[in-house]
């Protein structure tokens, strides 16, 4: 991608102004929707509503073509019947707006000539017309740092570095939703649906070079130049993260994504030959991608492969521990022993009876005592065989066995521990009945930049992506 | 297990009456937290604490000895320190007890000489007294139907028809936390520790046995008698589905089994082998045990493997339908198309754009209709080629696009639809940005005994193991 279309795309997510075409007073419309919703997100640029009738909708003055508005139109969002969308884009023209969304579905998706040729049509207008067109059948861009949101539904989340593009509109939706529970912070969002005019590819290749995107996020259901993605990939993943969700991988998967966006089927085999080869990183389904964009996000590289476990911060937790050893090895993580020094000392902290002082660590003879709990962390994260650090807290137990005020200090002791540790630190803080003390928790761990898991085995697994990928960075020597 | 035996364990897990031992003014001890707990679940028999002060403690009179107790006592469970115990089984067998459970830690799991010879003699004691032990290192048996809690932190679940065994105390609270949360109802739960003398096995072999038990899950780290198992297993699984959860898989699993349990090693493929023969069924963790008991309680055997998946309620649904699509087919079921008549009613029903009217189905083209939406699932389930509907509802998607009232007329929707339904019916319900309005839709459908999973991904493999149990039941020619 050259300066001069770096710019233009980075001037999309940028908006001066935005003009919603397909508004009413109607407010079940998704125009009113998208509108509605860039007021809400308190939008930092301009925002006009388009209506033929023209009027006021939600207290703004209603423009009846985008030519009539009066200042600079950067940016419009198309939200009408697929018939009339060649007459909206003539007269984007005509005002001369630089990028226009189409939320409208119904074209190459559908597979039928007629529809083909719609939007061949859209796009041929689009260059007579100097704009480029993202879309159609999607939900547009985002960006969190200026109140942009996601869709007709409006999502917004933390601004961040983290980038993600998707050829579904709705996992885009998901996916942002996720983001906002679990502290994902978003540099720039795409929904670019059919990619007719700007492509997955571009939006791709955009994230690559944006300074203010760490780790890239991508759902894609079809390529339509895999050699270019290749490219992309071999040359950006040494540099940022780059993590794919491929849907259509199996034979009725393809299927379905031909009748979603139209894409044709590329193989399983491929991609994930593709990927090992250039750094990218496949993940199976929306949360692995949220699992592996969380860690991504906070954690340093590179990431060893040898964890320690630690659970028991209240009750003990030497099931799950065990479970959650055999998970880690099954990813290629190690769980290894501590060095003979690191036993000795914990064993002086807790005492050899009813915990596991091997590692994976319950520290549950510690009682919950935090100061205690604090000294062996600090003690297993010191081993010189150790990489990383999962820490299990369980809501339930905490809240069971201890004053509320405890409960806290016990979840202060870890952010602490991360503050002052050089490895990797993730908590595992599995549903409880008490969702709101846990959402409480999980919020405390992320403003500290504790990435936080819903199990022990999906904080392996995040960690096992970082551990993949810093070995790919370091190379074959390293 | 003969009769007698059988009537024995019932009995342990219907006690009229228990004694704690190890009880105090000291609310932080084990044995208060245990006498607490019975009081607090409103344990239907009588309930004594046992201090050698006396008084009187959480408003009940303390007895000095067990022996002491004026009535019969059934069930005793004692949490003092190891050098105590072998007084406290004397008592029991002065007073004529019949179970004795021990929660103290410190015995084979340790494994040196002395601990090995300490449990020894307990288990001769017990022999001696004609009572049997359940332990060391437990946290015991619970029975929700008479408010017999779990543990010391006394878990009480919903009455129902799943057991479960495990041979953690740590995972058998965590089952029954998420038991609580999701909806699982339990017959009988035991955390049978060491198993010094009734062991995993005999509480497996009741379970098998137990008329109020309809499926059951277990998990294990060691089996002392693996013929034994391998007969129960042979004997039960074509009545009652059983699901292993297996720690210590791996080289470093086992490590840390050893020193939880003192479990030996038993290798991966020969669990695996071993269950495949015999219609066991296999996880991989606590979370895909709990999707596996929720399937097993409420859905209907046999189930087929031609799943429909069903998104777009509110918003569309494409992206994960279509990830969904590919999770399912590697999971081996498949999601067939719809016969040509299905497909022509649900074009009628909703109109060819935008949506996905194949299989997976999307029905965001009719917007949140809800007669509209009731319409084409019915469509959908009766068309021959289904054995099994997935619906995804995304509540942040509901509660954006819906007022309220017409969100829960939504999920009223899927209810009705499972009524009628005699195909098997599950929801994927994602984690929401409002816990609270998820937590109200999963209990309302889980009244309705819908199973709910927190993803498609996690729905898909339920169905799975569903499937693959129906296929052993029905035998080879099935």
């Amino acid at each position: 991608m050259n300066k001069q279309d770096f710019e233009a795309l980075d001037s999309f997510f940028h908006p001066r102004s935005i003009a919603v075409v397909g508004v009413s007073r109607d407010m079940a419309k998704a125009g009113t929707f998208y509108l509605q919703g860039l007021l809400r997100a308190r939008f930092k640029g301009k925002t006009y509503p388009v209506n033929s009738n023209g009027g006021e909708i939600l207290g703004l003055k209603a423009y009846a073509r985008v030519a009539d508005i009066p200042g600079p139109v950067d940016y419009v969002i198309v939200s009408v019947p697929r018939q009339s969308v060649l007459g909206v884009l003539d007269d984007c023209a005509a005002k001369g707006v630089k990028a226009v969304q189409l939320f409208v579905a119904g074209f190459s998706e559908l597979g039928d000539e007629e529809s083909l040729k719609l939007e061949g049509e859209m796009v041929k207008k689009a260059r007579q017309g100097g704009f480029r067109l993202i879309g159609p059948n999607c939900i547009g861009l985002s960006c969190p740092a200026i109140n942009f949101p996601l869709g007709p539904e409006a999502w917004l989340a933390e601004a961040g570095q983290v980038g993600f593009a998707s050829q579904s509109g709705s996992l885009a939706g998901r996916l942002t939703q996720v983001g906002i529970a679990r502290g994902i912070r978003f540099s720039k969002i795409v929904s670019f649906g059919n990619g007719c005019d700007l492509s997955g590819l571009d939006f791709l290749e955009y994230l690559a070079l944006d300074p203010e995107t760490r780790a890239i996020g991508c759902y894609l259901e079809g390529v339509e130049d895999g050699r270019r993605l290749f490219g992309l990939l071999k040359e950006t993943a040494s540099r940022k993260p780059m993590v794919f969700l491929k849907g259509g991988m199996t034979g009725p998967g393809a299927r379905a994504a031909l009748s979603h966006t139209g894409s044709a089927a590329s193989s399983a085999e491929l991609w994930t030959a593709v990927l090992r080869q250039t750094g990218g990183i496949l993940v199976k389904n929306l949360e692995e991608m949220a699992d592996a964009l969380l860690a991504f996000q906070f954690l340093p590289f590179p990431v060893g492969r040898r964890l320690t476990i630690v659970s028991g911060l209240a009750d003990g937790g030497g099931g799950e521990a065990v479970s959650a050893t055999d998970t880690s090895i099954n990813l290629g993580l190690e769980v290894p022993d501590f060095a003979p020094q690191t036993r000795h000392k914990l064993t002086a902290l807790l005492g050899p009876v009813g915990s596991i002082l091997h590692n994976p660590l319950d520290v549950s003879q510690a009682y919950s005592n935090h100061p205690l709990i604090a000294r062996a962390l600090d003690v297993a994260a010191a081993d010189p065989n150790i990489d990383a650090i999962i820490i299990e807290a369980v809501m339930d137990n905490l809240l069971r066995d201890l004053p509320e005020m405890m409960v806290y200090a016990m979840i202060d002791v870890l952010i602490d521990f991360k503050r002052k540790q050089a490895k990797p630190v993730v908590v595992a803080l599995p549903p409880s009945l008490s969702e709101a003390d846990r959402k409480k928790t999980e919020k405390r761990l992320n403003a500290a930049e504790v990435p936080v898991y819903p199990s022990l085995e999906r904080a392996a697994r995040a960690i096992a992506h970082l551990h993949r990928y810093s070995e790919f960075r370091q190379g074959p020597s390293g």
